[in-house]
């Protein structure tokens, strides 16, 4: 057992930031249930850990203590490689600007379960490395596929898919919509909704029923969406 | 305008702990939107603004930042007493020793959006007047009737309604189930799920069918079946 230095902990504690996570090209997982995920995703290039039975550097309590984040002490920490882009595939998930890193997550674990396996981040989305869109997404997001553009030039660039933008105003309703079998859902920020460009380039755009309210969270009405079009 | 006095400013964040809530009988609520809803649901007592404009007594704005408990600072922040329960409705969200205050919150949201309008809060739920549960509510918490009960003792007392469980590994799958007029549906804990000893009692416990993947977080899996049979 060891304890980390100060370069080791100032360097740890930057991969907080998003800053430096792009500039490092890694980012920090916490807790043996996800650098178990890490791992088998190809991703996971360091642990450690204060438990001699898992695999990882020892390091001492008071060292862990300094380098996690969560409040209750995790025993493991692991340092990850960014993801690479892989080959899309048929349902995505567009993302314009969701700001919260909880919603983020939660979206990427109902994307895997629906099986809208590539995630589309717009410009103004939440890191997705964030400490707490990992810990929300419960491990999903070592499972999607990510790709980073602007959801306008995507759509030109990918002509072969469908788009489906969300609109709780004007829309067509959720159940009517049949979609292709290549498809996208665009989800909008929480509190403006999707950008007003691209309403008028979109397949349709869908609102789910709702009984005197105006709207739902956004990750559960992408739920809902992902769900009724699995 | 005036400055809070020290009492009133420890008097109100008293009010931020679930203890001294049960004990005054008192809620606090931040931002005009939601002192709105509270006043139109009869339950604002006090409000505290620095905007002129807006309807309450008027401070300075270093006692609001003594007081307001969210990072940006709010212009307005009421004093509300605590919910009565109504009349059971034909529909009731059941929760199981939900603790994530934004599960509560959004799980609301989408009771009020599919017309659940009685939340039954089973033991171990966070507290429904938590400043997180009400921010995510945005608002629904003042449209809800809201029941503190055992489940199982509610249960027992109320033959009247069917009980819908929910179970990840052996459940009904959610669109096979038809609910009549009067049901409920029980949602679990985040980590543990349902309790093991509702799930006999139950007229059937479902799940919602998913790809390689254990589970949906619990307000996107309870929204989904909140919509299923809205």
């Amino acid at each position: 057992m060891r304890e980390l230095s100060n370069n080791e902990v100032k360097y740890i504690n930057k991969l907080y930031l998003a800053k430096y996570r792009k500039e490092e090209k890694k980012f920090i997982v916490e807790g043996k249930h996800l650098i178990l995920e890490a791992k088998n995703a190809g991703v996971l290039l360091e642990c450690y850990t204060t438990d001699s039975s898992f695999d990882g550097t020892l390091i001492s309590e008071e060292s862990m203590r300094k380098v996690c984040k969560t409040n209750t002490t995790v025993n493991a920490l692991g340092i990850c490689k960014l993801f690479e882009a892989h080959k899309l595939t048929d349902k995505i998930l567009a993302l314009d600007a969701i700001q919260d890193p909880g919603n983020l997550g939660t979206l990427m674990r109902s994307a895997k379960a629906f099986g809208f396996d590539t995630i589309l981040l717009g410009r103004g989305t939440v890191d997705i490395y964030n400490d707490k869109v990992i810990r929300s997404s419960q491990g999903a997001i070592f499972k999607l596929n990510f790709i980073n553009d602007e959801i306008k030039e995507f759509m030109h660039d990918h002509p072969e898919y469908e788009y489906y933008g969300t609109d709780v105003k004007t829309g067509s309703e959720a159940e009517a919509i049949k979609p292709s079998k290549r498809f996208a859902i665009i989800l909008g920020n929480e509190g403006n909704g999707m950008q007003e460009g691209l309403k008028t380039l979109t397949k349709a755009n869908i609102y789910i029923p709702l009984i005197n309210t105006e709207s739902l969270n956004v990750s559960v009405a992408g739920s809902i969406l992902m769900y009724l079009y699995k």
